[in-house]
């Protein structure tokens, strides 16, 4: 027999995800020598207080970033890839923001990096998406991605509480940061649907090209809305190719009972592929736990180590459409007084928008009015919009949230 | 520019999905050759009635098996791998009745057998579970794997129509074929769950170790039950480690509200698998239709052109466990006279089972009894269903269901 072969991996971080993947490594090692021939071992670990990146660098085959954040994790991963050392990082917003970069640096040294743990932890999106690439065609990728915000809404749909109690009860369980405000404002999530919309469109796609909507205007009334008609409202991430062009965007939306998205409660993650071959692909399972990340972290390794082909590189960059179509929920709060739906319907229509239904709630100066219009142009409901803003019957500003129907019945 | 490398694909079978696999070839010829550097082109097609094997196998470096069923399938398979050409199946009776031999003639060859396609069609679950395999290990695979069974009781439950009208209903919209046997007996299913139990556990498994039971008994009373109670009915295959053993199993159970499983209606096939590294991670579209099986056989032909790792071949055989614990729903139809529930209870607690629940329904001659067990051995509960079926008030055999209920809270 002869002496197995090692690679050394150099670790940077040892949060949450790093710690567990220190022992998923101790433990797995054994399975990933059985498949691949290559036994795996953490050559050098980098803290924030302890440990030099250079000699960490130097005495490693292949570096797993899970620092997070750009500075210091991009410079490493530059250099690391610059070295000729593969990397698997769960960065999502390095990869995200400063993918063309990294993606070049590895082209040029001829090396890999992944990046499944960016997206949905566990969940094996990136490697269904690029397995599928270019020989299955995708046409629109839709996915919950924060499992923080996905955990408030059920919470809130369940329990009637309001948005602010709900965060205060998902930060004592765990499930929301001290500081949320990239979760709940939908930042995280557009980031991972800047690393999808690349990957399945083959274009090189940024997060600015993500335009992103979070859920702190929700109200219990919108949740009561959605359960009144069955629709779940949850914070959606939607890619899709129009032609030569794409769209990549994050909102709040109702969807209709039946979408494969709609049963998805609490802190999961779930991501639905559709394209003219597959039909549509759901894949879910539990967020970013640490346990789970690092599983994809180590997948990750193992495929490099196997050789498995090396994720993708898009050369092209197609163009982002923002001016869509979409129906929308709109939600008033108005003094009920004769002429007042009147007034509001004559506003939507002289921007083109024809209304589907209209529900008014309760009586008095607590009476709000609830309208869903059929598919228009966004720029006109938004049109329409800041002028019922300004009709002077409101109590509050009007709330707008999307609403996806079922395309095919 | 160098001239295109081509891979002449032999393609046995021209139904339906041989049809639909023929025009997505030349669809994404292009595709194909611009991930792989190959041009696959199909080199000969074997009808029934027309094409000789042994000249289409003589004419193409690679073989894609269509045919279904054992014979010819079988030996031209085989053949084939002998000959050291590479082949892609959508044949799950084949891969599951016939693995061992099939894998060893495979690995004898030095070539690959892919078989994406015989379970959930489009579905990437073989992909899946194979490239977590021994990394990343699996402790269970739940799966609904068989459409058609999906539909009927899916159905069944929204509209309360009996097994056999609905079944008549789906044979028209052609979500079941005109001998629906193996089908709804679960043997179709049992194929499947052979197929990912191997790949999941390493181990030789084939459909003789499965015991299935289908849907045929299943009543509008017991999905009105299941309605009351918030639970879902589904054909479940359920395949299992147990230490150093496995169960391989295919039954219609009752799923707790939650399950990943239960919100999955129609013609859908979904599959979950859980391990303590990968929590649990489900995969779910639409079942086998000719273009989505045809575009799981493509993505085999493209990882066989890629260089893609083979499909793992097992060489341990673990034990097979067919005494296992379950919950059960017990459905009697009695008269409603005393001392009725007291001899069933008596019957049941002597076979050391205890009870959860019981509900009587209606009175006099058509009264049932609902009871549901906590879990028990298996074996205790049949002992105990067959002295109950012996009781003289019966107006009916007694039904029993599994029911799997939440492992974690």
């Amino acid at each position: 027999m002869s002496e197995a072969r090692v690679t050394r991996i150099g670790l940077l971080g040892r949060g949450t995800v790093g710690g567990a993947f220190h022992e998923l490594i101790a433990d797995r090692a054994d399975a990933v020598e059985a498949a691949s021939g290559i036994r795996p071992e953490i050559s050098g670990v980098l803290r924030r207080s302890e440990g030099d990146f250079e000699s960490i660098l130097e005495g490693s085959d292949l570096i797993v970033e899970l620092i997070g954040g750009i500075d210091p994790a991009r410079d490493y991963v530059l250099r690391a890839l610059r070295a000729g050392k593969p990397v698997v990082t769960a960065n999502k917003q390095l990869v995200a923001q400063c993918g063309d970069e990294l993606f070049e640096a590895a082209r040029s040294a001829g090396v890999q990096i992944r990046y499944e743990a960016a997206v949905a932890g566990a969940v094996p999106v990136i490697r269904v998406v690029q397995e599928g690439h270019g020989v299955l065609p995708i046409e629109r990728i839709s996915g919950i991605v924060n499992g923080t915000t996905n955990f408030i809404l059920s919470e809130m749909a369940s329990t009637g509480a309001s948005y602010a109690d709900v965060l205060a009860r998902a930060q004592e369980l765990g499930y929301a940061e001290a500081d949320p405000t990239d979760d709940v404002n939908g930042a995280d999530a557009a980031a991972k649907m800047a690393i999808l919309a690349r990957l399945a469109f083959d274009t090189r796609v940024g997060l600015e090209d993500v335009s992103f909507e979070g859920i702190t205007e929700i109200r219990p009334d919108d949740l009561a809305y959605a359960k009144d008609l069955g629709l779940s409202l949850k914070l959606l991430g939607v890619a899709e190719k129009h032609g030569g062009a794409i769209s990549v965007r994050v909102f709040p939306c109702f969807l209709y009972r039946g979408h494969p998205l709609a049963p998805v409660e609490g802190p999961f993650n779930a991501v639905t592929l559709e394209g003219p071959t597959i039909s549509e692909i759901t894949i879910s399972g539990p967020g970013a736990g640490g346990i789970e990340t690092a599983s994809a972290v180590l997948a990750d390794v193992s495929s490099i180590l196997t050789g498995e082909a090396p994720v993708h590189f898009a050369d092209r960059r197609l163009e982002i459409l923002d001016d869509l179509e979409s129906s929308f929920y709109l939600h008033l709060e108005v003094a009920d007084e004769p002429g007042v739906l009147a007034r509001v319907a004559d506003v939507i229509g002289r921007n083109g928008i024809s209304v589907k239904s209209v529900v008014q709630q309760g009586t008095g100066r607590e009476a709000s009015l609830v309208m869903v219009t059929h598919r228009a142009p966004e720029r006109s409901f938004y049109a329409a919009l800041e002028q019922i803003s300004d009709l002077d019957f409101l109590g509050a500003a009007p709330r707008a949230i999307r609403v996806i129907e079922k395309e095919y019945s």
